[in-house]
């Protein structure tokens, strides 16, 4: 592993953690930050027996970095990135490589990548992925951008990166804002299986009536099959923790039942309108957090439309049907990401390996399953499947769970809990294998009061009739 | 009604069918055309004993108007607008008045509104909808932007408008991009609509194997009753008409069921997005046109994943059942709709009237309805509702639906017919009563693995737990 000397700009918790974790695998930081005394603090707190360097300028960071210039930006994303390069640029030669390692917007990336190049800047936009811990420990990395500036960094990012058994979660995605557009769509993807667990979990408890207890035991012995999974291991944990404010039972329980939520959920959402795929699932689960406040207008709602608020269904053999209607729902929503990141590669030609995205996750980052290395095969035995759901590897196990799935969701619906990401990927699965759908009535309707025009399924061309 | 002469730049056939309609009411339309072939051709149908000028130049057409300037843009949505404004802007006075009369993005009219203010230029972006035969016989209008130029053209604005019973369907919406706001979330509300019939005839045809005869006749009632409307009567006369091409049977059977979209409806998701209101049924319209092409693909799953295309049900009696499910989905759909407004409202302090809003849809837009007389009168009575939904007025419609309901999306769930906007209502209805949602597991999981804090219920502030 070479040795390094790299800048890294932003102190923060994510700054900080990364910049750690980059001198814990041989190589040297030059630190700064915009407030001193929060680089000072860093030094006291970590720099005795390691190889930090403070440094109070820009100029001064400049100044100490080997040619060509490795300078990572950890600060917010939007305005202070573009602050903190124009306030770079100056001190910057061409050659100099760039790396914004923030949940920065892909098109912010891709504007960047371009206004650089122009300077002679090897710019990488870079989606780290697991939290403050991944950061330290080894993050999911997904940088795209400059191919050159990617090559120079590849041994730094491979050695601070997660380490899955299909080596380090790490790989070039594609030039301009690929990195950044995986990253959120990643998060939108973490959002949906969030949601999905979220459900599967109230059905379980208020639908099927499972004790805590019982519910702990659920998902660990669901963390041992197909559904292994960081998100389905912490809910184990978390429906074993009990209150530590002192009151009696789950702390679970007493958590406001408000979802909050940052924002790369809703930019997948956007970027599947802009992009025309369609990502039910996902944004179901962004509408869902939106949904759940506030607490105080679902109460009044609940007076005025009550329904059984604790169902009775007994306490059959569900657990399986549950577990069912979860993985294929799952399938389903990696299905919409996929596909979204699919067409955008298309349609923005950024190349994108669908098999190396799906691998890079495979540790590190907040979904990492072991489900990933069955979509990394899936894709990389059939690299043009227009769904991934439709795969051979998938095909069958979404076949084979369709019974199941649709009984929840319907018993759900009956019992009147929401089950909108479940719902919204078995609507997908339904529209998705519907030979003949009712949008021949929507175009009839558009022709008839825009005279938009249609077309037949018996011969060529664009028709346009006159309706009454 | 007093008396104008104004202009009109475009003269695509919305353009001239509003500048004819326009005339129509008694003034004088001075036409503009970039392609002065367009105008002279108008000239040669339209203005043998009509009071139509053509003008070769906007200097010409600047010089014909008196003061202050009133011109009428018809241009296509986007550059097209901003290169007409700065064509035309030399040759406008402080006072004079733009109008934006085409599908305009709100940002962008709210931007430009801006940029004009500064030139002393009053601007409207305003709203047009009914297609080429409502800017003919009398659109709804929804202009936004300069009350000044509101005030101004007020007479002519009400005079080409339509007339429903309660008046003629224009209203000041509120300042900058408040009207083409509105005419974008109509549009939205228009995709639901038109999603949700699909569905509708879908669960009764291929669901309860209704013949095309008798769906006809069901359509027919259907409009003498709660859900009268423009859409379901022309979803009559579709029913009813043979094919025109010399086949056999309906027309609609011909069809390709591929639906086509221009924007807005996307724009209305995106929306929803950025001020965190959902509106689950009018995306699921969107996604299911996305989700309708290519057909090829899903003629792909459907025979990796096959059911029974044609599900026996027998006749009996469900479509009262269906008309349920349909006008609870439609009141879902719109109380998001209207809560998307509401919000933007608030945070663009536009202080859009809501029961104004849904007056001016009664009568010459594609979603008129007698409907919309309820849902006028629901926020005459209480403005401030939080959800349409929730109000006097129709929380018993939805409480008496929600079993018919409940069961129609449980039928087709089973039978694999893809009901997303039904379900999508249904499932934001759910949301919206249940007291207690799983939203707390998901900020449990936020504090496990990225130190997101939560809220509890039994005390104030922002709790973390060292989960693991």
């Amino acid at each position: 592993m070479a040795d390094r000397t790299v800048g890294l700009v932003g102190l923060g918790v994510m700054g900080a953690n990364l910049a750690r974790n980059i001198e814990s695998r041989g190589h040297e930081v030059c630190v700064y930050n915009r407030t001193t005394e929060t680089m000072r603090r860093f030094l006291r707190e970590h720099a005795e027996g390691h190889r930090f360097r403070g440094m109070e300028t820009l100029e001064e960071l400049a100044a100490a970095l080997p040619s060509p210039r490795a300078i990572i930006l950890m600060v917010n994303a939007g305005p202070p990135v573009d602050a903190v390069i124009d306030a770079l640029l100056p001190f910057l030669s061409p050659g100099d490589i760039l790396v914004d390692g923030g949940n920065s917007n892909y098109q912010d990336t891709e504007a960047r990548c371009a206004r650089l190049s122009g300077k002679g800047i090897e710019y990488l936009g870079m989606g780290v992925s697991g939290g403050e811990e991944g950061a330290l420990r080894g993050p999911s990395l997904m940088p795209g951008g400059s191919r050159q500036a990617y090559d120079h960094l590849e041994p730094v990012l491979r050695s601070i990166a997660a380490e899955a058994d299909t080596g380090p979660c790490v790989a070039y995605v594609g030039p301009g804002g690929a990195g950044h557009f995986i990253k959120m769509v990643h998060n939108g993807i973490e959002y949906a299986d969030m949601q999905l667990i979220a459900e599967a979990y109230d059905m379980l408890r208020r639908g099927y009536g499972l004790e805590p207890q019982r519910l702990a035991e659920v998902f660990s012995e669901w963390n041992s099959g197909e559904l292994e999974s960081y998100l389905i291991e912490i809910t184990a944990d978390i429906l074993r923790t009990e209150d530590d404010q002192g009151r009696e039972g789950l702390l679970l329980d007493y958590i406001l039942d408000e979802a909050g939520q940052k924002g790369t959920g809703r930019w997948t959402t956007k970027a599947s309108m802009d992009f025309a795929v369609p990502t039910p699932t996902i944004t179901a689960a962004v509408d869902a957090r939106a949904l759940s406040s506030p607490k105080e207008l679902r109460t009044h709602a609940f007076n005025l439309l009550p329904y059984r608020d604790e169902i009775e269904f007994g306490s059959h053999e569900t657990t399986s049907q549950v577990r069912e209607a979860l993985y294929a729902s799952k399938i389903c929503s990696y299905a919409q990401g996929f596909a979204l990141i699919a067409k955008a590669s298309e349609e923005m030609n950024w190349g994108i390996d669908l098999a190396e995205t799906a691998r890079i996750w495979k540790s590190g980052c907040i979904i990492r399953a072991r489900f990933l290395d069955d979509v990394s095969a899936a894709y990389r035995i059939e690299p043009k499947t227009p769904n991934l759901a439709l795969t051979d590897r998938f095909v069958g196990e979404i076949a084979s769970r369709i019974d199941s799935w649709t009984e929840v969701v319907v018993a759900a619906m009956r019992a009147g809990i929401p089950v909108p990401a479940m719902a919204a990927s078995l609507t997908y699965l339904n529209s998705l294998r519907t030979r003949r759908l009712p949008a021949n009535l929507i175009q009839a309707q558009r022709d008839y009061f825009g005279a938009h025009t249609y077309k037949r399924i018996d011969r060529e061309g664009d028709f346009h009739t006159q309706w009454y």
